[in-house]
């Protein structure tokens, strides 16, 4: 996603809709509710821009309005919903989601690859699982995770080596970022068809990894069980995710028009 | 909402902003991926401008190209996710949701009001529950649903108004559309604290559910228990509901920044 900031290092005029997603993406992470000077800090537009642009937003319920303060807006949850490339991935998954989590005792992921970026779908937390680095709607480096790695493992060249360009953020002492260690990481996990996160993405986490591959063999997606290291043997859970992954691949091939 | 079309017939040109909006909005219900063309018929705009939006659309991730077919893009689930009214009270209600679940082996619903409808946050299925009218992110008139006249009851003598003058869509042979009756219904909802739906939004479903108040008294959405009319009986179900709507109330008073 373009900034307005960076559209306008490169010289070219912030559009209209630049503006308006420069404000809606100001409430990513810990955004909450954003009075106007916040917004104007944060998007580096001109307060009477923030409030004129604000004013339609509100207007086409995409912002709601909290006293003086400024908050995303139910249209963008109605909108969200209906978008296919999770709907209809997390539909067909939630049952083998369910299954694996009462098989494993385990925290289950859903994952799509987005750029360098996997997108969380859905969670289904164990009783008593680890603190996650992951959230619904949330996004983390591809690189750095079992559910990326898996969607890398099998993508086309040019979308491997857009990671492996970089930058490969550490978010933990255990992040792989050498583009040649990836590299074998990937070939490993292409043989196997299991990828794992060994407290990579955050210390205290484990993880072991599913792709989810289309009758094309192209990447739909990834599932993972995930725990804490000492409890979770993650070579011991890669059949019950494996299974689950060739499974929820049947079926995708069967009822999703991916293309 | 307003359309593009609406706009136009008002006089008022419609902006760059409406334009963008109403092709989001011709995804709505049952677009799930559209060509231009279809776009174009949808929307009332020019095949051109059609397609210099999506081409801006695409780039911040609100669509997805699938061959020459358009798709909502991620980037709105990502935003959809993060939209305070509904993340804030979902996490609140899911545990409740789950024990009225449990304990009632129906089907529960979680809404809020939004101007004369209800869009619905989360619904947790029971293992043989009716058909419903409903799904997550998805809208029903407020009059003629459990959760959308518990809310009504509680909520200002103008909101009442706006639903009350109409035009009270008919969902099923039963919805009420009568203003007189409609009004005398939310007193009694007010009296009791419950809220009922026999066969109102759909043949075949029937519901009770009970409204969330914040400490002020001001709404702040329904929770609902939905079944079939000979096996669900709904005034024996009305304690529970409501045991789940005044313990989820009270947490929501502790916990949620409402205002």
């Amino acid at each position: 996603m373009q900034s307005v900031r960076s559209n306008q290092q490169n010289g070219v005029a912030p559009s209209v809709l630049d503006r308006a997603m420069a404000v809606l993406a100001a409430f990513d992470g810990d955004g909450r509710r954003l009075g106007v000077s916040e917004l104007s800090r944060r998007t580096g537009l001109a307060k009477s821009t923030v409030h004129r642009l604000a004013a339609e937003l509100v207007g086409h319920g995409l912002l709601e309005r909290h006293g003086t303060e400024l908050a995303l807006g139910l249209r963008l949850f109605e909108l969200g919903e209906q978008v296919p490339r999770q709907r209809d991935l997390r539909a067909a998954a939630l049952p083998y989601m369910a299954d694996l989590r009462a098989a494993t005792h385990q925290t289950v992921h859903l994952a799509v690859l987005d750029g360098v970026e996997v997108v969380y779908l859905e969670i289904l937390h164990s009783a008593d699982g680890p603190m996650l680095p992951s959230r619904v709607g949330g996004r983390l480096p591809a690189h750095a995770t079992a559910v990326g790695k898996a969607q890398l493992a099998f993508s086309p060249p040019e979308v491997i080596d857009a990671v492996l360009r970089g930058p490969l953020t550490r978010l933990s002492t255990r992040t792989a970022t050498a583009p040649g260690l990836l590299r074998r990481e990937l070939a490993r996990i292409r043989e196997q068809g299991v990828a794992y996160d060994h407290e990579e993405s955050l210390a205290g986490v484990v993880c072991a990894a599913s792709p989810l591959l289309t009758t094309d063999g192209s990447v739909a997606g990834a599932i993972s069980v995930s725990g804490r290291p000492g409890r979770l043997n993650v070579r011991r859970m890669a059949p019950a995710v494996r299974t689950a992954g060739l499974a929820l691949s049947r079926d995708l091939a069967a009822t999703v028009p991916w293309r």
